[in-house]
């Protein structure tokens, strides 16, 4: 067993075909990315995973640009790379110029530094924003 | 020494009490939050982060609500509990609504699973985010 | 100097042979894993962390196979890649079923996602979990 | 707006009730837990949670108890203090012994100290388990 | 059984017992940390922490207020509130003044800062790093 | 646009050539390293994060070693392979031993160890250490 492998859609079973002709049409693509393809070796999160991630990121009371930069947020933080590479590209794609992307980063940085400050400074929250 | 004290206005040096000054008129407000006094016990760091949070959360190619629920977005993953008072508070005043607060949540909640699941199921990056 | 190296048996010191091979014992391998072959370079070192690691993780009032799990979900939270790859294999090894890999993962996901809701809502523990 | 506040089960709409009902009736208990009631302000994000939560954490190929251990070696490894009470009060409940919760700590413990040596040593993956 | 309680010295096991007087004495104090105490309740997990940290903590190729910086920046990254403030302590008693805290935390807050820069950038290793 | 490139010196705008040649004086080599060229992409980012980073770096009450071992203590917890590259090499060029780079990694080990011990444990601070 050893190294997950991806799932094709060629030899995938009916359940995790439909599951991939939804993510097609959704995203508009030809064929699933890796992420999609790996996780289908457990069809159940693949379905489970896939309907809460296009109720999640559809456009709502935050459009779709803005929903893939937070996305991008959080990855970059955690240093997850194939989420950083998939997601900048979906960002760029819903509209990220590169000057937001520079911004973006500006922004990540700061917050993880600042994070650290207030931790190794045992800030105490003001009452106003605690309330 | 052992517990960072704040260092108050009334008490604070010329160098502090200018960056307090600069801090209270940017920002709008009567008096800087802890994290501004309690960093002022080292007035080179105070001034160095002041100056770098001044440039890179004012408005700019993206506007202060999404850099605010960005910084958000970063301290939540990272459980800094007074960054996310301060910085839910510092949404809300640009206009985050209760609506978006629940969609960014989502997201950030989102990306910290689907994250994990690329980890553990080590998924190579596609060709076409690795250009 | 600059990256480490490993330290192959046949030119290891007296010291770090013994722990080499008691490693190949206990583990029934022909060969100690990368892991410490670079460890080795701090013989201290090598020795702490293999007394702790083989005390820990041998059967008591948990499995081998319940240990090596929880072992892979704080390697995949953290995102060690290394750490991933051994850890599955070992888990696979002492009995973990692809199936409940599968749950595995899920459990790992849903944890990360639920941890920063709660981060992001900031909400008090219940009276009942905190006696 | 400002701090989130938890929907009590009196005030609730039908919607959040019905989910409410669900959670009260699959883990047999008279309320709520404080995080239902903070999650429950975004409604979709509360069923869309409890309906995920409901089905990874059931027995299947992992016993409960295993999978709340799992869960609570995330927690611990995040440091997210509500998910850390209430997993495991959760793990206790499924059976858990102070013996088995001794070990656990153990394994989240050396996998997150060895985690960072193979980091620092930048370990290369034996060719054994990349396959 | 529910939240850990310390074991105090009074009623301690001998074995217990006889950590706590090493501990005492290494660290020359009165009473055991907090955190002695409650890691006493899995007996062997106290002694060999106790004996990994002693081994690590004692001064080498580097003194021992190097150590409590590192050791802090390490707990000030992971945000352990707890770890924060006894190893702000200890860096303090070995002789860390309020001047190098100040310098600590900008370096820590620095390296948060640009880990996540090379992260979102995704910046390939110079060569002459990794030979 | 996608992947982010780096700006090499010979192209790049007087802005950018004037910082890469105060790198280049400060840091005494002859090239700036990737994070230099990658961050370019963002002018203003670059200058901000040089003259923070030139601040913070320089010595002062700490010397530059001691600062390079912080900053890879925090790199190795965060997993940034990039970070720990380069600055494995800067501590090591400002006289870190590999006897000393050992005592570092298992500072590191221990802390990130102790860490989740104390969560797990939900140890409260000692008095002593909250004043």
């Amino acid at each position: 067993m050893s190294r997950p492998k991806p799932v094709e859609y060629a030899s995938a079973s009916d359940e995790v075909r439909a599951i991939f002709d939804d993510i097609k049409t959704v995203k508009q693509i030809d064929d699933p990315n890796n992420f999609w393809k790996y996780l289908a070796n457990d069809p159940a999160a693949l379905r489970r995973t896939w309907e809460s991630i296009k109720e999640v990121m559809s456009p709502g009371a935050l459009d779709v640009k803005t929903k893939e930069m937070i996305y991008l947020a959080v990855s970059i933080t955690n240093n997850c790379g194939y989420c950083i590479a998939s997601h900048t590209a979906a960002a760029q794609k819903a509209g990220m110029t590169q000057e937001q992307f520079g911004e973006l980063l500006s922004v990540i940085g700061m917050a993880n530094q600042t994070n650290r400050l207030v931790n190794g400074l045992r800030v105490p929250i003001d009452a106003a924003f605690d309330q």
